[in-house]
């Protein structure tokens, strides 16, 4: 039995995001998946296990599941192998033989999110589904003074959507800052993990801050007051990609000892 | 009666390209904007004259298109009242009172056309519908080396599809260069006017060149050729897009003399 890492790509569109559900008449990215390496793999049983849980019409250019499979197919020849398999807008852009102890979930150490905006006069349709519209001009170097106040770690309980369980909502942010090429306005952040929804209401909140709607320096007040309703909206989920999911390199290669 | 000049953007992927058809079940870019301005100056006559007939799957930033209307309705109100009878990958940017001897494909001076790649190891879902493909690594200098050659007024008969009817196939071109930004190389051309697939075949072209197939310095021999079959396959349709028509200020706002 090989573990096998897959690097996945996907166009979140027509998706009830990730993670598969009970109903199958749910379509999900998680769902069609399986389906498609179940029919390369001639396993009806095979699951996948995922990093991530994006949302519905979140996209992702680097979300990570590993399989366990028994199989002849070189890791390396799965992503051509799937394709036929697979509708046009999920990719698998890699594939690796990891540790038998690696979990995508629980070894990861960073991710980076994009979260775009798309910021002129008019609408523009090419981006509709890749960007939150804003025709207001935003002020992009108010919003990256804003967002130097996610940098290091915080209790992000302002940050998160209700309802979520978690047992501590500290995260550490590595890096959070705003460019602007053109007309699309970009905001990157990497952090060890985040809350649901994290991501989209730092990326609200940020846009009330180029909008003038909220002083830069009012972000760090409300980190510190831990009040929901203190944050920005939650952006559109359109706007948000996971771009990238890191690991360790002694995690991915060399098996935990117990 | 008011001749008002519209600039309208859309996502080609789900339309059978712009010119509307005599068929109604052919969905186009032209059928839904008319059937718009029909319901919003409730006039089941309208007709409106498109600049550029652009094929299935192209996009366009800025195409235009006129129409008479006699109507209250400030004319930069338009792109407002018309949205909510358009749908989301139909967009009129801009809307403008024009010369009623204004035409928007005789007056055509210039326009620009963007064809993009997306040049990467794996593909990407989110360029699937406004990139074509490329694995292999482009030389992006190369591809400017060739398309130098492109410059100046020549005739463009190998750059024409078979079947078109034109009086003449010698055209203009002001302006051809390919910029890469991350992984996406994009042709930039400007010229007085295209054939029929003329900027596809272009790009087809250049592709060739920058994947090594083909010598910067032969492109300069392909056109003086005139032979279709030397010049580059042509690219797919969804890498392209109309992103600017350009008008004398005379000819908009100044009526023709008999």
């Amino acid at each position: 039995m090989k573990r096998i890492l897959l690097t996945i790509a996907y166009d979140g569109t027509n998706y009830s995001g990730w993670q598969k559900q009970k109903d199958e008449a749910v379509i999900t990215v998680e769902g069609e998946l399986t389906k498609a390496l179940r029919l390369l793999f001639r396993n009806p049983a095979l699951e996948c296990v995922g990093a991530s849980r994006t949302d519905a019409g979140v996209h992702a250019l680097g979300q990570r599941a590993v399989i366990d499979v028994e199989t002849s197919i070189p890791a390396e020849k799965i992503p051509l192998a799937i394709r036929s398999f697979l509708p046009a807008d999920i990719v698998v852009t890699k594939a690796e033989e990891v540790a038998e102890t690696f979990h995508p979930r629980f070894d990861c150490v960073k991710k980076t999110y994009e979260y775009r905006f798309w910021n002129a006069p008019a609408k523009n349709p090419k981006e509709r589904l890749y960007s939150a519209y804003v025709q207001k001009p935003l002020d992009v170097e108010r919003m990256n003074e804003g967002a130097k106040a996610f940098l290091g770690t915080h209790d992000f309980a302002a940050f998160c959507a209700a309802g979520a369980q978690v047992s501590t909502t500290v995260r550490t942010i590595f890096d959070c800052h705003v460019e602007k090429q053109g007309e699309s306005v970009r905001i990157l952040v990497t952090g060890d993990g985040f809350l649901y929804n994290m991501v989209r209401i730092l990326a609200g909140t940020l846009l009330a801050v180029g909008m003038g709607r909220l002083e830069p320096k009012a972000v760090a007040a409300i980190i510190a007051g831990k009040d929901r309703r203190a944050a920005g909206q939650t952006a559109e989920p359109q706007g948000l990609t996971l771009l990238e999911i890191f690991y360790d390199e002694k995690d991915l290669y060399e098996a935990a000892k117990n």
